[in-house]
């Protein structure tokens, strides 16, 4: 493990936290967190907004004070820093299709996960976004993130169906955000992998069993 | 200016295909454009589909056949294969911070007002979002993309007062998603910048007066 200075602010609940921590664990580099208790509030306490404005986990920050938000911006900095065991791919091509596939198992999938469980638990009201601002929850979206679901499952049960891993040959940053997805979905909503997406249970497994998926 | 054999799938009508002709203008690439006509509906054909299934502009498409959806795709794309005139960032922590604002630029104000506009316009009825899953309008989100365009201005307002650039002191993909984003919102929504705004006039006015502005 390479260790590093850096400090990375996270919550072991928070699935966006756990997309950092599985890339962490697979290119096997060391950085001190500082968990940020979401159940007590934490985020919005003033001494995390003056670490985050935006009042979200994860975020890095560096040596010199430097403050990193956003999960992707997060991932493209260790990949740069740290090019060892590439996850978001190596050539100018499968660069492409890796920001394309993890792209969209985040906003189709991720992120319809998230609408709909912003709009749908009590303790979430006037929560319905992350972020520094509030917004009602809107209950037309929790049905709607259901049918969302349902449509990122059929899409990616076709894509494991041509190929191993979400964004082609190899394991990257696309089946890291897809398997935190699943789970994500799985606890929260109670939407697991349907039965008869064989391809999608068999990729699954193989990524379970791999040693960053406890992370 | 440097010639692929690259084809570049859009229409003149998409601002996300804007995203692409402004990022490619400032790198003199130059690339074989076919129009899709989005107003006869073409991206729903089933040639286009057989191009993208996923219905949407702009796509690229490698020499080798490979298809690039996705805008932070292509841009990372070309980026890569043409690192002259760098937009995406130099340093692993340029390249994270360009990430950063790139994508907070997109998904607070890009992604607000497509939102709003998907959910208001008569012709979107049942495409409310872009992509091969057809979804009803919700009225309740015009209201609040315009809670968020507003919160996008206030945002963009306070970081152009703390940078001449959105991600710091050069010109970067950020402004381009950002200044696509603010003549979106001028002209489908009628959501200018706010007369008071004084840095993101400022801004708008040195980013508006660059060549690639007019791609």
């Amino acid at each position: 493990m390479s260790r590093s200075g850096l400090k990375l602010y996270e919550s072991s609940v928070s699935p966006n936290s756990r997309r950092v921590r599985i890339f962490l664990a697979e290119k096997g580099i060391c950085v001190t967190r500082v968990p940020v208790n979401l159940g007590a509030k934490e985020q919005f306490s003033k001494a995390y907004a003056r670490i985050n404005p935006r009042r979200v986990v994860p975020t890095l920050v560096l040596d010199d004070g430097t403050v990193i938000g956003e999960v992707p911006a997060i991932l493209r900095y260790f990949e740069e820093a740290y090019p060892n065991t590439p996850l978001l791919g190596t050539s100018s091509k499968d660069k492409a299709l890796v920001t394309m596939w993890e792209r969209r198992m985040e906003l189709e999938g991720f992120a319809a996960v998230m609408e709909t469980v912003r709009n749908k638990i009590p303790s979430l009201k006037g929560r319905a976004i992350a972020g520094p601002h509030a917004y009602e929850q809107i209950p037309a979206l929790v049905e709607r993130g259901r049918q969302r679901i349902e449509n990122f499952y059929a899409d990616l049960e076709a894509r494991l169906g041509e190929a191993p891993f979400v964004a082609g040959e190899r394991f990257s940053a696309a089946d890291i955000s897809a398997v935190v997805t699943v789970d994500f979905a799985t606890k929260a909503l109670e939407l697991a992998i349907p039965d008869p997406n064989k391809a999608t249970h068999c990729w699954y497994d193989a990524v379970a069993a791999r040693a960053s998926f406890a992370a």
